[in-house]
């Protein structure tokens, strides 16, 4: 199996609202695959995607159950400058979401925080100053030793 | 805020055993930057980390909960040809994964199966013959209107 991620999908209560959050809060465009029933938008080199989560869990051919609390996965978003995390948090703020972990400096050197979208995703900010960032914002990590 | 996602974290139970799964069982070399306590993997502009469950709610501030069932989060890997589907899914199950719904064709035009984690971490792994896959593999939606 490739080395490789496509895509995420984070399954949402209501699409009209998680769209307003990316599309209309974070200002980010969504592609023109997208339509009523789900919402695709680039993110690189891979796609983020908004599904209505008992859809997804029909998807995936399992039962919707009621995930409540803490989903286990978390996103992030590797930014240049310690200035830039707090940037992020606070019109992901404005835009609706939450800040669940406000920035501060990490017990690994960098400074970070983290907030949930309308539909409780935890995405972290992060400046990191061990992983580079490429001239397209691509992350690059240490090579495998 | 960019519109950019670097990294995806997977809480795991145990992270040997996560290990060996996507390292020893998919074959993907794990960045120099692991160690005993985190795992990284460059899929493409983007890493994969697995951390240990609880102390990644505990990074995200929030209280580990007692997550079980769908998560509301799935993953997917777009692969050239739906006989890659089949093999992909194939060698998950041998890696210690276990198909959740077998591949079939489905309702868009494409052929996808799911596969879960040892933790439960959704893949799909889809041929979709809507979305181009670039050289290097990344995904590339229709643009916005």
């Amino acid at each position: 199996m490739d080395q490789r991620l496509s895509l995420i999908t984070l399954g949402v209560a209501n699409l009209t609202k998680a769209r307003k959050f990316y599309v209309d809060g974070l200002g980010w465009k969504a592609s023109a695959a997208s339509d009523d029933a789900i919402v695709f938008i680039q993110l690189g080199g891979i796609g983020l995607s908004l599904f209505q989560h008992d859809a997804l869990a029909e998807d995936a051919g399992v039962t919707p159950g009621g995930a409540s609390g803490f989903r286990g996965v978390t996103i992030a978003q590797n930014v240049p400058t310690k200035g830039d995390v707090d940037a992020a948090l606070k019109q992901a703020a404005k835009a609706g979401g939450s800040v669940v972990r406000p920035a501060a400096d990490t017990s690994w050197g960098g400074y970070a925080g983290y907030f949930a979208d309308p539909d409780g995703h935890l995405w972290e900010v992060a400046w990191n100053p061990h992983f580079k960032l490429g001239t397209n914002g691509e992350l690059i990590l240490p090579p495998p030793k």
